[in-house]
């Protein structure tokens, strides 16, 4: 997908809402531990009540890897499902990967050739040659992780070197030489509102990949304010808020409000700020 | 598995080879390719001709990806052939996760409680508490990214601080404290052999695991004086070196030389340095 096909979405939904798919079976709804693939039964459920709010979903790997073959197989049914029934949408693989050259290549492979996915989240620790793979493909997107929305973000993502940058604005400073903003974007945490300045120096014109609001308590307002351009230029996640709203047997017409409310929060915003 | 244990097996062996299985279905001996499962054929077969020569084998995570859901079976089946027939050996996901807390606390559930790896391979850059999730397990191990053998290493991991401290060290001196040399090691690529004397004055009694020595270029002997310590502190990966040595239907044959050969030399090395 590109960058203006974004856009277009975005404008049409009023909406810039990324939903995450982290699907913990100990956390979804009990009566669904019945059906044959419970994992996979959530998903479409959530999927199917929040699609109209939403522009992009993002599986993580990490809750499908957990469950096993099981959680594998119910991760590919997934993403299947929503190519075929919603190809419009943004498909992120949120797998944090990152690996010497070869086999940065292998993980492109799996997640670009065979899942199709739109794009992959990627650490950056290990630089260029571990990122290069996943950007020899067209309209695929890289998602790099500049400044995460954890507490442990400090530890290493705030380092000051000698000339004063923050590792994290080396992270963005560099990388962005790699590919245009046709093919990547930046992990920005939500809630790291008060560095959101600092970003859009470096990076004015790409996408931000914002994880943070809700659960880990962001705020939307703080974000759009500092962090929307041209091009909106913002895909915001929410996970728990969203999914596990709920856990009786209404969950996914919950979801859907959850998600709704939302949208119509970034609504405002893109007549704001855009 | 304990620092103890594996220091003993060192000694018993006389080795401290890993053998790292980055299976690919693509470069596998083409006679492979007619029995049912190619990649488990293959891995067992390696791992039955090398066992004596090593302590530890790394499935690198990627390779199994790439090959979907039948590559996810493969890479179980060979760890429970590995657990049932070898269960000495030290098992590593080569995985390079790391993610928020209740992100990471899922892939240490998966590579720990369901897989019954012995040690996983995490990435820095999100800090702490995206680590701390794979401590909380009794004799199981984190092995976190310093400093790693490919070119892209110096784009970030080599940046200086403003008290001349590099990334690395930094990612050293304070994830350190994180937990002991019982439950942490390090990745530092045999070709880094000039910064291994910083990594021992931060780190002096901690395992090392090194990839990098065969294809990637790194010397074991420049290797060993420089990092080893008392408990050897080493765990030497080779990979395609060994695994890839010969694709005639002698493949096993071949890879039992070349890891008789690497062993070999590793005996020469305790012999001498430790």
């Amino acid at each position: 997908m590109t960058k203006q096909e974004l856009f277009n979405q975005i404008k049409k939904k009023q909406s810039f809402l990324c939903v995450g798919l982290d699907t913990d079976i100990k956390k979804i709804p009990p009566h669904l531990l019945d059906s044959e693939d419970p994992i996979y039964e959530f998903n479409k459920a959530i999927i199917d009540a929040t699609a109209k709010y939403s522009i992009a979903y993002k599986p993580n790997l990490a809750f499908y890897e957990a469950a096993g073959l099981e959680g594998w197989l119910a991760f590919e049914k997934t993403v299947a499902y929503i190519k075929q029934r919603y190809p419009e949408l943004f498909l992120i693989a949120d797998a944090k990967r990152g690996d010497i050259g070869n086999t940065s290549e292998m993980y492109a492979r799996s997640f670009f050739d065979k899942l199709k996915m739109d794009a992959v989240t990627v650490a950056p620790y290990m630089g260029e040659d571990s990122v290069r793979p996943f950007l020899i493909y067209n309209d695929k997107w890289v998602i790099l992780l500049a400044l995460t929305s954890n507490k442990g973000s400090q530890d290493f993502q705030l380092t000051e070197d000698k000339n004063g940058e923050l590792l994290f604005e080396k992270v963005l400073r560099i990388s962005k030489e790699w590919a245009s903003d046709d093919q990547m974007m930046y992990v920005v945490g939500a809630t790291q509102e008060k560095m959101l300045g600092r970003v859009r120096k470096i990076v004015p014109n790409h996408f931000l990949l914002v994880p943070g609001i809700g659960a880990q308590g962001g705020s939307l307002e703080e974000v759009c304010k500092a962090g929307m351009n041209d091009s909106c230029g913002l895909i915001v996640n929410s996970s728990r808020a969203i999914i596990y709203a709920d856990n009786s047997e209404d969950f996914a017409a919950t979801a859907a409000k959850e998600a709704q409310k939302v949208q119509l929060k970034m609504a405002e915003m893109l007549d704001k700020y855009l």
